[in-house]
């Protein structure tokens, strides 16, 4: 029996989905005929200014809720044919509050399969995350799929996101073992994008390069700017996850990043020229904040990805910040 | 300031103490002079057999007690200048149940901390595991403590298990930021040794091949025979314990493996040659059970814990295996 979830037709719900990835899949689903989708959201990280765009669409619903709450989980996942979990502390919210964070990230996940395995939910996608390969010098070179996890020296926060990652996706594999739950395990890239939020470290970076560029000071590249980022543009992610559920792939785990990875430099450079143009960089030390840096040079294969559920990625680093500067700047002038 | 704690005239809490490890630490710890000892169990995997030989000793003190209750907690750890954490789901039972896994490997550990937090205890050590290095082929060569988390292909509760003990140490490593708290981590290597418990997938292989050797049966050898295994007998682990608590380190993860690594086909071979002889081993294939295969050759370094807290493993498995073996035909004519 093949695993595919068509889209037309069926009920969608996103948790964790008053959020970037969560709003911009909701539209991806609705655009591909889903009966409706459900975006379930505690708004602890969430928010009503990123699904502001789809709050009057006929076939979206909102419901407040909490993945701590399985009975929330287990009313709202009635008659879904596919779950997309979301919900989840990424490492600065894990640094300020670690028991919250292994909870949601952790038992959160075990709630929302136990849901989908008492109303037979069909597939389930669980938003994992590069941080499963880790942190640090190990960190280089090609990461695919069955690359470890490096943890030596990086901040316990980080650590800590990163295996509760890795437990998330186990809990998937154990629930195909126990009960047949059909699952695709997407490992995303740092997603940026309109609608960016200021969570995550690494996206956070480019909103702040942006901010100093619009205000005519000099961005600031740590080191020597040649430390690798790979993200993923968040139009990409939401037919990543579309695809993932219409796929025939089941217990797979795959990456999802970006066309092309990049240096940090390279990025300031870009958002520059994109912005404008500005004042050169300014390269600093370490000024102590939580910045998960990798070590060497670095590209998150997603070649997996297209094998397996035929998805990759299409909008290069130079369109996606086009867009998002394009966004910001008509979202300021809008609020101003 | 030094993080030692000296044993004699302290007052020490074993959480899951009530167990091989914790047993023969509380015995180590009385010996060098403690001024109690508190072995604080739910009795879930631990047994009065496993501290049976304890239990008249008037500095020993057994209490009955969770560590998800955080106020049974409280409770037991007031006054006490060192807790060692040893409480613990390991693979089988993560298997047959990640819910109580995951909450006792991660919530558990997170109570005993912030226990610890309030009453005050000058050291924790944490019982972590060569499990955090993972399973599989990538597993090869010298284990040291820099070496990453393998986990392709291997048992979705194995992976629960060595990034449950991955989490663990980091939440020592957070607390040690947070509040200055003092701990040594100890990555034991699967541990044998008099009163061995039937828990643990790698030491139930030599119970079972030391049962099958006495029924005059052939014990089995999975494969060729030439897979790694790296035990440490229990009182040097008892040693290492006490060790950790004396030693100035802090903040540390270091290994404690026995002398030298084993193949299964030595293993094999000198059990039954301490046994007193028998058949000849049979080799057989994949039974369908848990096993954690190692992939290679490998060795669990134990060099950095010489250097950190002064240990250097003393007993070989041929007498390691001796004192068991002797152990176990004393207990069975004892109870027959």
């Amino acid at each position: 029996m093949s695993a595919s979830v068509p889209i037309a037709g069926n009920r969608f719900v996103i948790i964790g989905g008053a959020s970037l990835v969560g709003s911009a899949t909701a539209g991806e689903l609705l655009d591909h005929g889903a009966a409706e989708v459900v975006l379930f959201d505690n708004f602890a990280f969430g928010s009503n200014a990123a699904i502001a765009h789809l709050q009057d669409h006929p076939r979206l619903k909102l419901v407040r809720g909490d993945v701590m709450r399985i009975a929330e989980l287990l009313r709202v996942t009635e008659g879904a044919a596919g779950v997309l979990q979301l919900a989840a502390y990424m490492t600065l919210s894990m640094d300020r509050d670690p028991w919250g964070g292994l909870d949601v990230n952790i038992r959160g996940v075990q709630n929302v399969l136990e849901a989908c395995r008492v109303n037979k939910v069909r597939k389930v996608v669980f938003a994992s995350s590069n941080a499963t390969y880790g942190y640090g010098p190990g960190v280089a070179g090609e990461l695919v799929e069955s690359t470890p996890f490096h943890s030596m020296g990086a901040p316990p926060a980080a650590i800590l996101y990163g295996a509760s990652k890795i437990i998330g996706e186990q809990l998937c594999r154990d629930a195909f073992r126990k009960w047949g739950q059909d699952y695709v395990v997407l490992r995303y890239s740092t997603v940026y994008g309109e609608r960016q939020h200021y969570r995550a470290a690494n996206a956070l970076y480019i909103i702040e390069t942006m901010d100093k560029v619009r205000r005519g000071e000099p961005p600031q590249v740590f080191g020597d700017g040649s430390e690798t980022k790979h993200f993923v543009y968040v139009g990409d992610l939401a037919r990543a996850n579309r695809m993932a559920f219409e796929s025939a792939a089941t217990d797979v785990a795959v990456n999802t990043s970006g066309p092309e990875p990049i240096t940090t430099l390279e990025l300031v450079r870009l958002v520059t020229e994109l912005a404008g143009g500005g004042p050169a960089p300014e390269f600093v030390g370490n000024d102590g904040k939580v910045r998960l840096t990798s070590g060497g040079a670095f590209r998150i294969a997603h070649e997996e990805a297209a094998r397996t559920i035929g998805w990759t990625p299409e909008v290069t680093m130079r369109e996606g910040l086009r867009r998002l500067i394009a966004w910001r700047d008509g979202n300021e002038a809008a609020a101003g």
